[in-house]
């Protein structure tokens, strides 16, 4: 926050709670909602008392329109309200926003607000909390303009007028015959034309729509690729139900590569700004289980002491073999996540295996090789370079396919193939890298030791 | 690509090539232009040749605004045009498309292609060229309608009518006061309002814009907060130079999300579907420069080799300790990169290197004491358990403070955050993990050795 903003709150604040409410509303009311959002949010209880006097409902509900439907203090505010007051907002609301905040009620709450809002309203979003989370009808609005086929463009034109204050978006007019979904016509096209040119000639009939059980990734791709500001939701008999907006989809995709980003770190990176303890607590399960699976690796090294023993140079490649094949691991998987994300339909499961697997193998013969020269050099034993080498080529070229493989397993088995993350595959490979090698030692080790 | 689209395409591809131009056109204009782009893609030399002929320069143009401009090919489809119809096609693309396909061409081809525009058009894409990449000004377009504060909403409303077919988004109206912005109004506004009525009544004061120098992170960051279509683009005498338009901030935020998730990784994730030797030659040269920072760990435990001879049980906790801190360093800086990426302006570095500290200490801790466990009830060996966990906590307390210190480091230092990625964080804790190891190893070694 600037300096600027927050002497400009502190005026604001001053002016809430001391000056006439049409002073207040004067200067508070030409401010973005966005902003009258930041400014509610850092108000203390009794400054919000006062603004929820201060405003109307429908004020009331511009502002949490602009507020993060995640934020936790959401049931908070609501109780400072008089249910009334809190009904009343949350009708005035747009629909999908509405609904977000429902969602994270209990369901008496949400039954309580509902019966004190208008009947239609109420009977709106009932229906629209029904649609599971993540789909086209769980980020749709209800607010959007339809109009019939046989109407013409001075009809729409006014219906757009009259809707000015309530739709979402008045910028595609949506065209209906008997209930189905046949046609768009943008504000611009209306614009263009005249009154009495009929809709039906006008619109567009290759309709752009998405159902409204389609995963929100879908919704979100179609958006990008077409460029629309908002895409229409059907039902199976072509019945539009709703409109999904690009505000709602930029969310979408926000929320995405934060799981995937955080995925591959195998930690949930929202944690910012959290207290230590917190993000402690988060981090640490997923450490521990990781721990155990390391475990495994420090056995499977135990089993071969005597090896280390004997020749205890062995131990010092131990962390550059696992190391190296844990970095190639998870750029692989980076790029096969990347490519599931993007159901990439002209490659098929097996013939993405296959160009991992040869790429795996150039870069283990390129990075075995190297380090063959490099170690031969060192310790003036190219027996013993070569068995690291060839350790570490054969650990990339199965880390490497690990880390396309175990995505699209889990995939196919119904989890999210972010659950892959980085660290897991690199513990993983830590273990195979392992085997790996001590299995080639023992296979030399007469050759390298005296 | 489904069945139905490809056995589309190829009844289309027929029309094209063997039917009048009337038809072909008659089928392909209602098409979404991202289809259309789709579909050229799709052809081969002849046919894009045919279609050049059939279709209008505008046509190719709205067509080409759909084409990704990073598209490899775009300077061969241009190649293949007649140089006239390229320029006058690149003259009807929304300008900043038109740039965005320039700046990827030779300095001669863009001088040959401006020449042969009319001098408005070229003058305005020339302007337009001279912005630094990622900025506002690169992202921002020229197709905008504004109008002298002066006016009245039937004015304005005549002016959007006229600009309908040209504007990039004729939903805001952009309102100036000799020369410079004062003013914005909504498409939605002048609609709700009767003819008459003042433009400088009606419009909106509080107008939110960005500078032409702005990172593209921070328009993103402002589109998000306020969920506009688009952002006007000012100089800082308050002119109006252009908007960024909302699917230029989809690109934006995509963009960013690939170039942090493949920092991550290590590896350009935007790789998919490439020849796997293209693939290699790009993951290698990160991988042989980790292999070589690899190399000090391993010189470092060769220093330690007389420690490891006298106890080969330390070899048996090397990729245990290493992994779990690499992991934990991971996630650190995952959390860190993701703060910087948000520019948290309420947390100062020193502070967020304190709460990492603190929380390194408590998972350190808790890992620590949890493999002491472990390791002593295994090895029935509490000191060497300690050692261990002493190992681990501390190794974890230093790839966290790395994690979270490397990203603000480079920062500060004018790099992007995001080339410290999780390999090199993990490669990096490799080697102070094991000088960890070691060294309190050697200290307790007569502790556990008989």
């Amino acid at each position: 926050m600037t300096q600027e903003t927050q002497q400009d709150w502190h005026a604001l604040q001053t002016t809430l709670m001391t000056v006439t409410p049409a002073v207040f509303r004067q200067q508070f009311l030409t401010r973005h909602h966005w902003e009258q959002a930041q400014f509610f949010l850092a108000l203390d209880q009794p400054q919000r008392l006062r603004l929820y006097e201060v405003l109307t409902p429908q004020e009331l509900g511009d502002l949490f329109d602009d507020i993060d439907d995640d934020d936790a203090q959401i049931p908070q505010f609501l109780s400072e309200m008089t249910p009334q007051v809190a009904a009343d907002m949350l009708g005035a609301m747009y629909t999908d926003n509405a609904v977000d905040i429902l969602e994270h009620l209990d369901k008496i709450s949400v039954r309580r607000f509902l019966a004190r809002m208008p009947h239609a309203t109420a009977a709106e979003i009932r229906n629209l909390l029904h649609y599971e989370d993540e789909t086209a009808g769980a980020l749709m609005t209800t607010d959007f303009v339809a109009i019939e086929s046989d109407q013409t463009v001075g009809a729409a034109l006014e219906l757009v007028r009259a809707s000015a204050n309530d739709a979402e978006l008045i910028y595609y007019i949506y065209v209906l015959a008997q209930n189905r979904l046949v046609g768009t016509v943008s504000l611009r096209e209306l614009l263009a034309n005249d009154a009495d040119v009929a809709l039906a000639k006008l619109m567009n009939q290759r309709v752009i729509s998405v159902p409204v059980t389609a995963d929100q990734e879908d919704v979100a791709q179609k958006v990008r690729d077409y460029n629309f500001f908002a895409l229409p939701v059907i039902d199976d008999q072509q019945q539009l139900l709703g409109i999904v907006t690009v505000d709602d989809i930029i969310d979408v995709i926000d929320d995405e590569a934060i799981s995937d980003y955080s995925g591959l770190a195998g930690v949930d990176v929202e944690e910012v700004a959290e207290q230590p303890l917190r993000s402690a607590l988060k981090r640490l399960p997923w450490l521990i289980t990781l721990l155990f699976l390391g475990m495994s690796t420090a056995s499977l090294i135990n089993h071969y002491e005597a090896l280390v023993s004997e020749a205890s140079v062995l131990a010092v490649f131990i962390s550059l073999i696992t190391g190296t094949a844990g970095n190639a691991g998870t750029q692989s998987l980076a790029v096969a996540v990347r490519r599931l994300a993007f159901k990439d339909q002209t490659h098929t499961a097996m013939k993405l295996l296959l160009t991992e697997l040869i790429t795996g193998v150039m870069i283990g013969v390129v990075t075995g090789a190297t380090i063959t020269v490099v170690v031969g050099v060192w310790k003036h034993n190219f027996i013993l370079g070569f068995v690291i080498g060839l350790a570490m080529c054969s650990a990339i070229i199965v880390a490497n396919l690990a880390g396309s493989f175990i995505p699209s397993l889990m995939e196919r088995l119904g989890f999210d193939p972010a659950v892959a993350s980085g660290p897991f595959i690199s513990t993983l490979s830590d273990l195979t890298s392992v085997l790996i090698y001590f299995s080639i030692a023992q296979h030399f080790i007469h050759f390298f030791v005296s």
